[in-house]
């Protein structure tokens, strides 16, 4: 099985990056967190990070002939506005889930609307760098209860 | 430790109500999943569901001095317009995690809204009733992570 | 055949409540003629009447298994916010037709909205009290039509 | 006692038009029940139906002085923008009745506001054909009570 | 000189529509008036009503072809949404002058908006009847002006 | 004379729940320093404290007929947007004095609109729990200024 | 008969003043204007101008006693936010007429609301600085009429 | 094959009609455009014209059962707020173009909406006169497509 | 200890303007009850009233070096837009209460919002002009609380 | 003559991004019509496909200096926000046609509204991929005009 | 070369109001570094602060006539709000700079909206005091470009 | 001390780009007065221009490391919808000055909102190309007063 985690932009820069709200553990960590999970749960996991819509888009376009099971993706800031995001994640069919490591829903307004959550399967927000550990747990049983 | 976990309105009428968005599993089979993971996680998991507004205030409050150690709460409808459920949860100062069977972002205007989440630690939402048992794993995280 | 005839909050009231606008007649009025009216058509009919929203939502999911043909629904002030009785009532399938006694379209503004018609299969709104009459009528008539 | 029935734009296409909506019954169809109503009730009951608001405007004043004691109307899309029809309505002391054919508030955002509502004794909505025959009968009561 | 007076819908119910916002005189006193004016000012006055969109808007493009000076307009209801009359008055150049009997403002919120104002020289409101008399002295003191 | 006070939800978590906002002092102290108001002011004062809104309109609904001779009511959360109050404070006519402990219009925006406000007759806020006594004051000279 | 002329902030301004908007015409000229058409219409009239808002409302006030039987405004700018001037103006029952020179509905968005005219008795707008002598003329009527 | 060709209000004044916006082509000039066009397609190519929503309304109902193999529309300013016309052309099945001469796009904000597209099958916008002759040749293609 | 009451816009004209809102008792009665409240709570308590928010806020200005111990303001209509005054207030940081003679949110939709009430410590509203006098008492009671 | 047409995100996965409303041709059918078009209509046409807005930027700035006559464009989701891409397109000055293959009125409200539109020349949607053709004749014509 | 530098209400309060917002620094300290600077830049730099917007405004049109060549202002509070300062400004022609001391858009969200900004040349935020030295360099580079 | 100047979309068509609003002056014109004026200041200025938000993100981000002292941004069109340049910012901790060229706020209305500004220190617009050689000597006060 192949799980594809994407992270839109400044996801790069945590750690370094407002502390207070995105904790102190960096993107290695992050990385690394994610590896050890993928083999706990015996999956493939690739991460992308791409601070621009264009290679975001291309990158899940890809994923429609390149095997991916399933896609679990933080939108960044692109979560608010990116209709390109949204209509790239709807013309490929496997499941997304959606991930916010900060509860957006305690922060500016713009962050309370997501044009993406429509096109994805579900979404985890405010449980942090785990959230991804989470994403990752669910994204293989929905794949399994699928098949 | 003691999770207490907060169905609201027409929770319990799952297997029956709109099977298409909730699926088929009945209100027991949730009630049941939910024993076995307490089991597994070796936490103690009581369930509370009522259609009220007033009884669910009443048992946050009680949670305030019952040991509970985190909240899980799906507030059905009052999710949309419940500041009183709101200030209920903000003054008891556990980890509470807000979640939804369906993915709220696909269906009514209405329920793109929540004015609780704000309150909240962290929210899941369309991982159907599996997504009890992802806030339950993540309820126990954050407790032991806070000590 | 059964009808379940439900008042929400304050409908205990009129006679006393802002006559100008309900009239004069009391409750046990009302009572009085929807027994005449009941006897007259031959079915059954249930008053119930609530000022809350929980006890509300609870006799609604009770006619899912009581033998209730449809459902006649005056909700009071929770026509225009309670997303929780809308969700109960589109939980139940049987005809439900929503009343009101006064015009509601001349009165305050927040009085024009309403999240529970969206759910129910018709509405009447300012025929006074013999608008119960009325919709028990009509409600039998669809019950009639859809066997 | 006289009532006139008016009938706005496109419901002399009922039965043509959106079946799934306004059901397969045509316009013939719809004249005849009510004319037979009327011979029940013992009332003359005249229908007119324009597609134009000025031919609608103009017959609503005439009702001033031909002797009409209700008016029944269908304003069909006009519902939702001629504030002219609103000021003819107005403008006639008689009892008004706002009748729909289908539950207006299950459709497009834009037919849940009625702009001549307000002006309007009482409204009917989602029942169907059967609508106008409730709507006569009602019309009846009222001009009997209020005399 | 020539002006050309168009009254809206239900502009020939006053004394009949209203009193209380409109006047006791009626429609023929109006006309009275408005003919003795043109007298005293030596100018043609073709005075034109109708309920519908299209015989008004027809009237003003005709207006383009037959030697009238200036138009002075009272809408009605249509002030508040027809873009299609804004659209006729636009497309013909002479002084047009918006006039209404009440003080518009007094009343409904609908009633605050005027679509045709934007393309219109001048308004005059609330002068009852007499504003009519205001009118037609400030569009003889306009085409002067202009030649 | 008989003054009735009704606490709306969480009232009763006063000096547990946001202390830098409601302070340090606890419901038993405010029914304390009621209490001794009272006996100042030769009134009978009774509290009602729930936190659903059911209940809260049946205690009103019960002023109707108990000789209560002034409403003081703190409806929490409920003030933004229980309609339903609303309608019972509406629907009993002794003077209504509507009180905040906290400054509400230094919080949350929706915190800025009361639907309870337009049928009471006064409002007091910011004033802490001393508000409680003041409107206690103001309730007993309105009473006796309206005999 | 005495006719108080008050002038806003800017309307000093005019033939200075955006000519294109408002004409070559200057502020001398208005108050020429004025008083040749007091004398021939056999009133009193006084021109009071000034840029604030306090003075402006200390004018209409000083009307209250001074035997001033009709009020003509322009209140500039000010007729699109001061509520306090409109509470002056509610407060004193002459007849009052609101006056534009330009046409504000051709002008900006802001342009388009008043906030004094709910409480005035008629407007003029888009007759250039004669609009001031047809308010003029207005208000004589109204006060004979009146009287 | 027939095509029906509609232009709402005022499009029989282009050429007149502010010609900055629609060119100095007058109406018999795109009649006549049209006909040879009609001619080159080997179609039958009818134009209807008028200023009312009525007729308009007749005509699009006249086109159920005349052989109209395809409607093209230029509603005018209908297109911004007639829902009764989008109503007629609901009902009836064939394909349906829209078209305006302008760019609607560059004008008033009130033109940026149309409530007749959503019922249409597409949309021609800008292209001048010459906008009818594209849209003629689509409608052929795609009533050919479809058979 | 020394309070500053300050009054704007058309608080002098009470017993003038709208009695049916304010009451028949003139502003002289007012300044009356309170000089005899400042002796009965041996305050000293000046009062200013002034039509302009410059003058409102040169006052305020002066409070802060001129000993004023808390300020009670009822800034008339500028309540309702004056952010000068707002930002005035700010700048002083006594106790400041703001006062409303009538029950504001009965009134006209615009009287609902207060950008002066973020920056007062409490409100009062509704209680006529008994209103100042609770005020004084509590404003004394916040300043001794405070020492 | 030289063409450029230009494809914003996700139009490069037609024929497997939602077929039921893009349809079923992929996208090598689409510049395989666009290739035998302009070949029929003796032109050049180039093509170019990109997900991200700053390429797209950098395309139309390049044609600004390359020869090309017109550009036929169809940015995807960035119509509904790219205010760049709109800028872009308004910095160089021959003719634009917005096109979209399926109708984006019947579509998600974000779709429409199309920030690009202003600055085009003409629109043209719904037609699906046989638009393009349109617009190719389309811009050939305009350009032969201009010159 | 003169320079007028206007501050509008509670400017003066600098060092005193809001540390944290505005810094320590008084309004003395404003008016010195003014000046060092015009002497430094070899032009006249006056300064005028008033509270009111009357004031304000008759100090703008004074400038039409003293020999002013630019205008620097911070309107304050005004800003948001003051149609009559804008109208002021947008009547003299020289060169304006509207200055803040503070960033406005890090603030409440009514101080992101300017009315004055408009009318102005251009606008510095955020700069400190310093701001006004920069506004002076700049509009001495302004006027001697227009020479 | 370093500065970085960073240009978004269509900065680099300045002089080709609608001249009316951004001057005849070009692109090589405004890096050659940056380069003067770094050399006048005695800093390094480095100016980086994109088309795109990807690009531009990595620059932000790379500046966190590459001894940037001061960001002078112009992000052209992102300004009003990137906020994903605008967490970029957030999370880089150097001053960062924001500039537009025109006056924005005398242009379309989505140009009057800054996503950008509430994370800058402060915002220059309308002085033209000179306004990024004020924002350069603002940087270098700024760097330096914080040193």
């Amino acid at each position: 099985m192949k799980l594809l985690i994407i992270n839109g932009p400044n996801i790069n820069f945590i750690g370094i990056r407002e502390k207070n709200i995105y904790g102190a553990k960096d993107y290695a960590y992050l990385l690394d967190i994610i590896a050890k999970k993928a083999e706990e749960l015996e999956v493939e996991a690739e991460v992308f990070q791409d601070n621009g819509e264009g290679p975001i888009i291309d990158r899940i376009q890809k994923a429609y002939s390149d095997g991916t099971d399933a896609i679990i993706i933080n939108p960044g800031a692109y979560t608010h506005y990116s209709y390109a995001i949204r209509d790239a994640l709807a013309s490929v069919t496997m499941p997304k889930i959606e991930i916010h490591i900060s509860n957006v829903y305690t922060r500016d307004e713009f962050r309370h609307t997501s044009v993406t959550a429509p096109v994805c399967t579900a979404q985890i927000a405010g449980l942090g760098l785990n959230g991804y550990l989470y994403a990752m747990e669910a994204a293989k049983d929905i794949v399994n209860s699928n098949n």
